[in-house]
């Protein structure tokens, strides 16, 4: 049984980590709180493991823990912003922020960002919007590691999308997922089980199918949500494609194989076209389309019929997209997170690097 | 070897299709052209071969030839539009038409869509706004076909998404996908071959997997993008989700089980909450963002990019979203449209019902 810790040990911890970096106090809380939401929701890759990894990223001096951030382009319902090379942690709302005043005042606001970084989990910062009566999307780009449909290269990320849409009574709808059938962290389980790993998940070094789970470490690549040709890869590939496009060739930032990696100890691509990773926002105000009440009326009804959807054999239920994360988040606010002890090593020596107790 | 037609005669015998019903002649041109992009870009079952069914939805009153769209609800940067039980294909381009309007005014323009019906391929109605150096997205709901991750019942339609992104020197990104494995059309291929259905396809009307080419005609259903759980079709689940949302409960049309089907002779959902089908319609200035030069300088790298990845063995190249559709169109243009003869005896009998020539 993995160790377990409260949401706010984590919390404080994490805080004071981006504060030891050189963070505002402001800007601390607002990157732990970025990053606790994952461990929350149970989107374990993108949480407190990653804590050292931000770390490391600003010893290389790829991070800026004071940064100043920018509206560099505009129009009414528009901006692009500079992150100059902040933590995505403290980007991402920044900019969600500015999208969502841009809905206040024309209807919808749009904002693309370059000269960023990982900005932890899209789900959350596209969640910002429920609380205003707006729908909330986020997305990003990141260094690739998928092959597009027919491809041997790796040239897009895992690029993911996340929609949150404002309801009623119930529960709001949260999608938020990556781009491709699955998640490297998926591979990872497989590998330490020394188990097969299904067909469409992951192709060799070669472009073969492959049932192998070290493929991707081995110099393959992840496949596009869909997995090959005949079961609509073309597809995933699109939508990580315009997931790519809307993030960095809207914005300045780098694209495609050009994507800094997020491990320091990774060199950088060669003649980068942009600044740093890029994302793309968006805020629509739900009474832009109709009287706020009759949208949060249907979307109720939209989500009890699916809700009430008859399952297949062996299933409970029909989910609605953002289920399984927030009845997660109730769980682990009251019994903690469970962190494998590799995280808890890490934790604990960046508790002793920087002297705070773990 | 199927038959060929020039796109020219095709062309004006579908406008005068839709003038006999009682199209005005601008109307009727519109609408033409919608069908027609179809057959020019390769995508069969959304061309003239659904004329005889247009015609049909309006023998039994389901299809208004003489709409009064309009403008029902509005801020500087959206609209939502009553169709007035036109044809989709008409009311499409129009609804295009104030996304690109309000998109001139405040950087972008969104546009939900209410009663309504099939408006032909979304490609083409995205592609609106690369004359104007605009991104073009479009999306329609579809009477429910395809059944969500662990549903045995059927819920949304195939649902497609469609994003036009302007470019310099190159063609433009043009993606236009349904949000399903495969298309209903690829299991009728199958279907007269006898041969059996790749697994991920589509489930019995029990939820089973099958490889059986009639299980959806048996009463089954087709499969979000994924197929499965283990490959990610909960993903497709929520794309497919999404586009119900943004057309439907947006702008106050049917969704879920409840959007009408497509055949006249197909009884219409009970105790529908909207009306019509939906579509969702989207228009960003490229210079909202950044300069226009500059975007379409990196959205070209980006293309050339992409083209000259390393193809997997047995492929000659990696594709850009439009590659395919566009070659077909330059075909076409020139040597015809090749139609089916169950096609060709469908629009003569339309031809002898309105004594046209065909």
């Amino acid at each position: 049984m993995p160790k377990k810790f409260s949401y706010q040990q984590l919390f404080s911890f994490s805080k004071n980590v981006f504060i030891k970096i050189g963070c505002s106090k402001q800007d601390a809380e607002t990157a732990a709180l970025s990053l606790l939401s994952a461990d929350l929701r149970g989107v374990d890759s993108h949480g407190v493991a990653r804590l050292t990894g931000y770390v490391r990223l600003w010893e290389v001096k790829r991070i800026n823990a004071d940064p100043a951030i920018k509206i560099i382009h505009e129009t009414p319902s528009t901006a692009t912003i500079n992150g100059d090379a902040g933590l995505g942690l403290v980007i991402a709302p920044y900019a969600m922020n500015v999208a969502i005043e841009k809905a206040k005042q024309v209807g919808t606001g749009w904002v693309a960002v370059k000269n960023s970084n990982h900005f932890g989990i899209a789900g959350i910062h596209a969640m910002m919007a429920l609380k205003e009566d707006m729908i909330g999307i986020a997305m990003t780009n990141a260094s690739a590691l998928v092959a597009p449909t027919f491809s041997v290269e790796r040239m897009l990320g895992t690029n993911p999308i996340a929609v949150a849409i404002p309801s009623g009574n119930e529960a709001a709808f949260v999608a938020d997922f990556a781009t491709t059938t699955a998640a490297n962290g998926k591979l990872e389980i497989l590998q330490r089980k020394n188990a097969p790993m299904p067909v469409g998940w992951a192709q060799t070094k070669d472009g073969e199918v492959s049932t192998d789970a070290h493929a991707l470490k081995d110099g393959g690549a992840l496949l596009p949500l869909g997995g090959d040709r005949e079961h609509g890869s073309h597809k995933g590939y699109a939508l990580g494609a315009i997931v790519d496009i809307f993030s960095a060739v809207f914005s300045g930032a780098n694209y495609g194989p050009w994507v800094p990696p997020f491990p320091a100890y990774v060199a950088m691509p060669e003649n980068m076209p942009g600044e740093g990773i890029g994302h793309f926002f968006g805020a629509m105000r739900i009474d832009a389309f109709r009287p706020a009440e009759d949208l949060k009326h249907h979307m109720d009804k939209w989500i009890q019929r699916f809700r009430s959807a008859k399952a297949i054999k062996g299933q409970q239920r029909v989910y609605i997209p953002g289920d399984i994360e927030r009845e997660m988040e109730e769980v682990r606010r009251i019994e903690g997170i469970p962190l494998l002890q590799p995280v808890i090593d890490d934790l604990e020596r960046l508790g002793n690097k920087f002297k705070i107790v773990f």
